[in-house]
Order: C-alpha cells, then structure tokens, then sequence
C-alpha cells in the first residue's frame, strides 16, 4: 500500500529542537550523525533553535500576505501558498530536505508530555496541506494514515525525560510513552504516510553520570544502525478495510474495546459469517 | 485532598490562540466572554496571536541570561529565575493571571492533533518549576497529579477540528478526543492540580453555516453555565494509593489492562486479601 521503504542506505533529516548546544541531547545528536556517517548514510540537520526558527505559523507564512480586508482561512492559504510557489523561503527550504530525505528524525525534550513549541511550529508551518496531507489519489480519494505526501518515508522520535522508565511503561502514571506521543506518532506521521517507530527515550535524562550517557549513546548507535530493517509501530491503514464509513473501527476488530491501542494490528480473530 | 473548587462565581482566565480574528473561534470567544458578564462571572483574555506572545522558551527568559559560557539547564534556571523574581515580564504578567483565576480556558483549532505553537510555548515558559509544578509539601513530598502549583483550580479546552465526531470517538481513527489530548488534560492540568473538564469540541469546523454556528455557541454558552457544578474528568490522585513507588498502577487497579484509560477512576471490586 506505501512505497516500499529504503532498505540499506539512509538519507536522514534530523530535525533538533534544543536551546542549548552543550545539552545531553546535542551531544547524542553528533554522536547519532557519526554514526550514521560511519555506516554510509547520508544527513541533513535542521537545528530549530541554532536557525531562529519561527514558531508561530501566521499570515506572512504565504504571499501575498492576505489583504488587510480579507480573513486568513489558514488551511485553504497554506495550500494555495504552496501549490503556487508563494510560501515564505524558510518554509520551502525544510519541505525540500523533507523530500530529499527517506528518514526523518525528530529529536527534544519532552516539555509538557510534547515537543517544545519550536518543533510543534515546524510541524504547524511546514507540513501544509497539498504537500504532506490533503493528497489524493487517481480516484479522488484523500490519501491519510499509511498513505499520504510522506508515504514511504519512516519517521523517529528521540526524546529525553526527567522520569524514571516505569513511569511512563504500560501502567505508569504518565501514561505509556507510545500513546503519550500519538499526536506526533499516529496523528502527524503515520497520517503523513510515514511509518512511525518505536520512538528512543532516555529517562532520568537530569541524572545520567559519563557511565550513564555512555550506555544511552551505544543504545541509540545501535537502533540507528538497524533502523533500515527495523519494523515500525504496526498502524492500521485507512484504506485496509478496517475502518467503516464513519472512519470508526469495524465492530469485527478489536470487539467492545477502545482506546488508543485498538489502532494497533495484533492477533486477533477473523471476521466470521 | 485538592483544594475546594469554587462553586458561584468564577474568575475566567481565557487563552486564546488563532491567527484570525474574524475565525468562527474568535467570534465563539466573543460569545463565550459574553455568556460569562451575563452570569456575573468575572474574566481575563490572554489572546496570544493579539498579544505577539513569544513562542520560544530560550535563555532570554530568565535574568541574568546565563553567561555564554555556562550551559542553560532549563528546569533549574526557570525556578530559579521564579523564585528570584528574575523572569522576564510577559511570563510573570501571565502567571499573575493564573494566580488570580480559579478557572483556565484554553481555546484554540486543533493543529497537528494538539495546540498551535504559541500556546504551546505559553505552557513551556510560564508553567514553570516552583510555579506550577515541583512544589512540595510540609514532608518534602512533591506533589502532583491531583495536587500541586495550581490545584483548586479547574480547566478547559474548547478546540476546533475539520474532522467529523465519529472520528474523534472511543473507537475512531484519530483516536478518542480525550486520549488525544492526554498532554494536555492529564499531563498539563492535572499535573498541576487542576481539574480537567470533558473538552469541547466543534467538529466540521470548515463547514458550519450559520444555523450550524448557533447550534454550536449555545452549547458553549450552556456548559459555561454549568461549569461551576460540572464534574471534572475522574483522573487518579498519585497520592490516592492508587500507584505504587514506581509510579505505576497497584495490580488490583485494572488488573491486566493497560491504556490511558486505567487512569480514570471507574467502578471497579475492591482489592481483596
């Protein structure tokens, strides 16, 4: 259903949303890309703060800036921008390394249980409708959740947290990280297409010594090295017959049961009759 | 355990983030502000788009903006620049509101499955360690979930989506509107202490007509009325017994089930033995 992903050699997006250079976490990042140089991929960095990113998506993101008269419909002058060519220069150089890239890392520090807004506003700006959703098909038909502008790309969150691991596993009070991070995860790049992966999470990140670190660096090395061949998070597509018209579950999957993880494809029985 | 909330009368901050004043957002804030004056509550507007509220948690938040060459530890220097009085002047303008509201409305279209970056970043800055969270009691216990900077207070999203409501229910494919915003609701409000209300949600957004609108604002307008006596979403208390020292659930809560489901309180046997 998605374009088959790149097995082997990687082309890596990395996109890190951090304030300070000397963090735990830009030290990972240059570890993270020498590695990845070490095995033959290929990177780019987009470094939101070291750019001066602009966070806030608003009415000069597009040209011509709507008129003073007229109301900013934001989707609609996101697309308009985009299909015309006329989207402010900051915008279009990340959705062309988005399109050069096979794999895009998202690597912060959880603050509030999501991305910095840094990184929420480069998701807000920069996947605009017509480029990494709203797509559609010979048919007509909106490409979303495991098809879509993004399709055949693989996405990964790095992400550092202050909590212990228990605190964020299946019964942990945080909630399980997989489904803390379902806006970006499910909601941003599996509806983009992207297959979405397990994502790295270093915990007790304020407390980690040298010996510490050492073991989180040789952790991540080792992920991205088999990152080419790893499975992602098993999604349901839109388009695979387990959704209804309403875009509800089919009563036949996951029967009587809700929540997040009823997304997941796992074992279970066959529609009968 | 919390603080009573208050019953009568509420004083309303409102945080509203969209780009567009003339939105079927701003004009539901109009009506949303009007409805409150009318039943003698009292309200503050924090409008982050009208404000040119800045997005981006940096160094330049806290004084003395630490030397370049020391590294910003952003936790530390946040409470230490809150306890200092040392921050700048937008992030205590803001948490003076919160300190003078007993209700927080967060009002915003839901981007990317959570708030737009401006608000996003209003939560990175100005709900600091010290302020809102980190604080502990007479013992040294920090508390949280149910207690802490901001308890006794209650919030509520009002958000905005294209998406229809089937969509956003337990079994649809964006997931339930309440497990979505799980950063928010559990992560943001109750962490603090405060109590999270059921969202409210304006779904086909891009496509109401003006009978559409209405049905929409009077609906608003009558869960304001009620909100004083509105039942908060029934979340766990950390200190209710209900986790272990780990911080995840005890086995006789919700045996054998995971989710953030397991987190609300709902009629369970009582652990035996």
């Amino acid at each position: 259903m998605t374009a088959p992903r790149t097995i082997g050699t990687m082309k890596v997006l990395w996109i890190f949303a951090h304030p300070e250079q000397r963090s735990l976490n830009a030290s990972l990042m240059r570890d993270g890309l020498r590695e990845l140089a070490l095995h033959g991929h290929e990177s780019q960095v987009s470094d939101l703060y070291g750019m001066g990113w602009k966070a806030v998506l608003d009415a000069a993101d597009v040209r011509p800036v709507p008129a003073s008269g007229s109301r900013f419909a934001v989707g609609a002058e996101q697309e308009r921008a985009y299909l015309g060519g006329e989207q402010s220069e900051d915008i279009r150089a990340e959705q062309e390394k988005i399109t050069w890239a096979d794999t895009l890392v998202f690597h912060f520090p959880l603050w509030w249980f999501g991305p910095p807004a840094i990184l929420k506003g480069w998701l807000d700006r920069v996947l605009v409708q017509g480029f990494a959703f709203g797509v559609r098909d010979a048919d007509g038909r909106t490409l979303r959740y495991g098809e879509g502008g993004l399709a055949g790309k693989r996405a990964l969150v790095i992400t550092s947290v202050g909590a212990r691991e228990s605190s964020f596993g299946p019964r942990g009070i945080h909630g399980h990280i997989d489904q803390v991070l379902w806006p970006l995860l499910h909601g941003t790049f599996w509806y983009t297409g992207m297959a979405a992966h397990e994502p790295f999470v270093v915990h007790g990140a304020d407390r980690l010594g040298p010996a510490g670190y050492e073991d989180v660096a040789r952790g991540l090395r080792r992920l991205l090295r088999g990152l080419p061949e790893a499975a992602p998070l098993a999604y349901r597509h839109e388009s695979g017959g387990d959704y209804d018209e309403d875009l509800t579950l089919q009563p036949w999957i996951a029967p009587g049961q809700a929540g997040l993880g009823v997304h997941e494809v796992c074992a279970e029985p066959a529609p009968t009759g």
